[in-house]
């Protein structure tokens, strides 16, 4: 695997975890929906239902933005295993609006988004550093 | 959705990802097997080739022990996504041993560790907390 493969494969899952760093220091992890426009990941907060609005990954990367990002694939097929990960650094846009690239590149990978579009924040991640592992 | 439940589903998923904190504070992704023997994640270092001996997983442990587990569900159906995390501190064995209730469950759970038993080191998360989130 390059890392031509490393990020399509990355591109093209439906879903990534997204690690950060709790104020305490604690990390703090949660599954996204994403887009990756060039090298910034985009993930934004949506109307999926939330236990609080007050989101403990918005107050992680406000104080600390260093955060990273995980793909992988389960086999039961152990040589079938992979994974590829993005560290980079967040920033947080408060509202967006729908002509961001992002949002729009959201819209078009998912249809829930079509019908309700998101309105942010969004959380803007620059990739800094690629990394990716197959056991095969 | 309660903690039954979603314990339930945590521990029928082949595969979680670990979060722990590099020692300048970067968080750190990496997906794992895993075995809950208790309240305890059990996940050891195998044969499955690694890039390096020195795994960054460990280092960082053994710089802070703070560490979460993640396992989620993803379904095109948005009503169908749920996710479970496990927050709690790691300690590393560097040789279990095979009567090692965590090392006989990962043997019991997945067939390729039946072929090849892992010899470790061993990482033995004591869950402190349970989170989980059900968009329904």
């Amino acid at each position: 695997m390059d890392l031509l493969e490393a990020r399509r494969r990355f591109t093209e899952a439906p879903v990534a975890r997204l690690a950060t760093s709790r104020p305490d220091g604690r990390p703090h992890l949660v599954p996204v929906v994403f887009a990756l426009v060039g090298d910034v990941v985009c993930t934004v907060i949506d109307h999926k239902p939330k236990s609080t609005k007050r989101l403990q990954r918005l107050e992680n990367v406000r104080h600390d933005p260093r955060c990273t990002l995980l793909v992988d694939h389960y086999d039961d097929d152990w040589s079938g295993l992979w994974w590829t990960r993005a560290d980079g650094e967040a920033r947080i846009l408060e509202s967006p609006g729908s002509d961001h690239p992002g949002i729009r590149e959201l819209v078009r990978r998912y249809p829930q988004y079509r019908r309700e579009s998101p309105t942010g924040p969004l959380l803007e991640i620059r990739v800094r550093r690629w990394r990716w592992w197959a056991a095969s």
